[in-house]
């Protein structure tokens, strides 16, 4: 994995809030400040960018500036469907019409700021598309405004690829998006080639996904990894912690796949540095994720390969602890 | 729901083990003792057998008349693909491709079975496909062999519905089969009409799926509720207890989804009695099946139908208060 | 249960945040308002107050005027330890001696509040207490610091009670007053008469606790519980959720149980209503729990007390379907 | 850590069985066979035996004969509180007060086998201790029983020490003793200087703990750490996988503590190899264990208290990345 180009969403070099502190961990950043600060990561060379959060009808051409002043590419804008309280009720899915021709409006006008950025992809991250309580959503109909929705994003610029975030909870307590296979199922109902998945590493986790199998499926199913955000958590929920701090051998194994399918897309952080200084955790999740892929570009291929061809564990087992701990 | 017809796998009126206590928490039962017991439930009229446990080469003469005497009506066959010495490495997944030939060649034994038997239906639990630790499979590969053996199976005989019953972990930490939408995507590969899924109302709950939406999900894409397995469970592993002992409103809200999108199938019991009685275990599970029905057939369909439309939540919690607390 | 008493936490009539909606999903309530519409809900006697967000140094005054006002009681102050940037390494546990200081500090100014205001009770809710990375707590220095400061609170005035509430993650990824045994391991290392344990449904249930077997174990060691917390979820995490709107069974045996072991203090509602109208969900959580005293106290003793002597799980499941579903 | 002393369960190097493949996954080995092939393992010099299993009331001079034999020592018994179907309803928390009696005799039994083999330790695990259901448990009185009789236990030879293994599920879906916080409570109850805990890996995973933490509770509360078992899994179930093969940071943090705590216990192997040669895991399991061992011998003790100290995660996480991953 030579060529590996690693980005991080620009708000992760900053502060951030939970349902206690709301005001956040830590004093706000400005715009060109988050720029400034993912520029002295040098492995970093692309950004990923919020709708709302950093991109507002307005500041296009600012940005474009930021971008060019720091030498950063566009990796992918993540419109806004979670952050405005007219989305609680959901985006796509929304049971209001009007909220879901919004959703599909703003996904459009991020489309174009991303082209007019120098991008080719979105992010859709539909968090609020879900449901919270039982008895509360019409499953069938809401899916099917929800594939509606994103089809019709899909086909508005053909040229830029759209790819689904898919995660099993938070903010609903059951997401419509929530796993590999569910994401898969919608892009075979909207059906265009430019539209793919995101693994977020953590989001597999909390979904009980092995991640490395969640490449391999989205490599079986039609090729359909298109980008994919980095992180650690304890499984149970999306902790967005540093990359590699807590699930050493999943990690590994995930970078392994992604140099086996050919993955050829961004490496991009996305961590929630609550304690700690965003810049350095970023900056050490970065870190992380090159050496998991020195690590994979180091290992025997072809024993790796026979000992996935063999399975048989006690021989895995010493491999993998031969290679981590050395004894 | 008037016309429901309830089954139950014939084991669950006898013993069962664990790890721990493999002889069994009872005494075993004969055979024709387990069909003895379960004519026992009057409201039982179809049994599932499960190969080997009860199905061999050699008895389906003696279980005819089992279901004869009885007036017990074959609703499947289970083949057994998970309690055999040789699948331990998995059946249709397995790395030896003997063992994968094996896998096919059994299911078809069952389906002729099950044809003599008078049923019309398989339902395919793979348990021992999949993996257990990291860097144990070729995900790709043993995914397409999977999906390969299925469609060979289900090609055998097109008037012989067979349906695959998914579940996220145990007997392998991993299961490839694992999630509703997971087993979507295997239909869709197998593409033949006579696939379908089974729902085990536990499994959809330790995937954490909310099992009336896995109800829809299967509705919306092509219709592909074929079976249903009921008990209940603590959420995060398969303990397989009476139905409607822990979810009162999960259950209610399945058997909704159940009249709403006319399942028409058998609902069958799926319980491991390991301290009770199988026989009071299975009767008292077809008596809560029996009330979430007739509570689903009281309940004001347009006003669920508006709650559900609305999502309004301290309103629907009121509702469903009044109908289970009567204050 | 005749006499119960009934309150809420005064946010909860308001408007809350998540991390991805920062500035709330509903518009800001005043203090005045919070009130105000407490006061709409008969059933409601008393209130809650959280630390900063709603008693300052210098409101003490204003406080008693709207409890006056509304004849509201106060029934517990929940210092702050969770919602300043300070705590955002922890309080009592703190690794800075001066932020340790401050936790003991503003508790002991809490209690004056409360004192103040005619209550007797605060809530510690240190959730910032604990880590979030391995190797990073010195787990016994932290644990000792975090004793130490809440038996310095517990001895400032003995006739204030001091409970605390447990929760095993949120906001850290590992609490250190995780459970109930947690808890009762800490009251003993305190070794005050008025320090006790805060129950809150929901944290019990993500701890994998039956919520009814932690009113037990704190009535078994020392009758400790001081304090209920109501909520629901899906087991996973704190949802906050209405009352009884996901585990009927686990509510109802909880309040079985704390009739059974006589407990006399509030109990209070503790939700997040992220999409709800706060005084609609807060009204319905209070209906719910009124719903299961009523149900408890037409339950016939003696049989329940019988099947709880003898365990027989069909029987009880019957039991329980019949009181549920009537039929 | 440089006298560390490895055992085993003896069981681990044989066959096991689930609840589907009752008959095991591989074929019965003799219990002249499975010291055969412990033996085999020079790293291990101890072997923990089994109640039942491996121990019954005719075969103690054999027993002694293949300890000699072999050269291994006796590191403890585990009595038979899980595997007989006696014990369906429970052992020291039975409802029926034989069985409570015959749970306690037991145990002494054992105790003298022990002090016969030349051990000093016996391992409890009352696994049935618990319950299934709600409203099936009077959780005060099935508790006092279950203390009183480990105090019965405890008292018989203070010279024994009885160690308690805690897990939170399985076989029961609610155990007693179920977190190392609830073991520190029954241990303070039985009030002998004999009685201490046994951290099983595994299970303080289940109960969501950090195992390095479990081992630092019970050291600050009397220094209760007693014995250890190994393994790994995918925390919501106990796997019994090989050590090591899936937490990396957490085995290598526990044993940090371990070190750190002065632990001078046996380190045994609790695996269960379902399609893993036993010997073959065992052996790998232990090899883990030993590098694990290593490593934090020659982790910089004076760099990782300061990492400890001061709680930075991002330089935290490097220390750990170019330990593990050598860039």
């Amino acid at each position: 994995m030579n060529k590996t180009q690693y980005s991080v969403i620009l708000s992760n070099v900053g502060s951030c809030s939970d349902r206690f502190l709301t005001e956040g961990y830590d004093r706000p950043y400005a715009l060109s400040e988050l720029f400034e600060r993912v520029a002295q990561i040098p492995q970093v060379t692309g950004v990923e960018l919020v709708g709302t959060w950093h991109v507002t009808e307005s500041n296009v051409k600012e940005l474009k500036e930021y971008l060019e002043r720091y030498g950063l590419q566009l990796v992918s804008i993540i419109p806004d469907h979670f952050g405005q309280m007219k989305w609680k009720y959901g985006s796509f899915a929304a049971k209001d019409r009007a909220v879901r021709q919004q959703a599909v409006a703003h996904a459009k006008e991020m489309i174009d700021a991303a082209v007019e950025l120098g991008g080719d992809l979105i992010s859709l991250w539909p968090g609020q598309d879900g449901y919270d309580y039982l008895f509360q959503a019409d499953y069938i109909q809401e899916r099917d405004w929800f594939a509606e929705g994103v089809k019709e994003v899909c086909r508005y610029r053909p040229d830029v690829r759209v790819s689904l975030e898919y995660k099993p909870k938070e903010p609903r307590t059951h997401c419509y998006l929530s796993t590999a296979a569910n994401a898969l199922l919608i892009t075979q109902e909207v059906g265009t080639d430019n539209v793919g998945v995101t693994i977020d590493f953590g989001h597999a986790l909390n979904a009980y996904e092995t991640p490395a199998e969640s490449v391999a499926l989205l490599k079986k199913h039609g090729n359909k990894l298109f980008h994919v955000h980095m992180n650690d958590n304890f499984r149970h929920w999306d902790d967005d912690m540093i990359v590699g701090s807590v699930h050493t051998i999943e990690s590994l194994e995930f970078f392994y796949w992604l140099k086996r399918t050919a993955y050829s897309g961004w490496l991009s952080i996305d961590q929630y540095p609550y304690r700690e200084d965003g810049l350095e955790a970023v900056h050490e999740g970065v870190r992380a994720m090159e050496a998991f892929g020195h690590v994979v570009d180091s290992l025997p291929a072809e024993k790796v390969e026979r000992l996935i061809r063999e399975g048989r564990s006690p021989e895995t087992a010493a491999f993998l602890r031969e290679c981590l701990l050395r004894v």
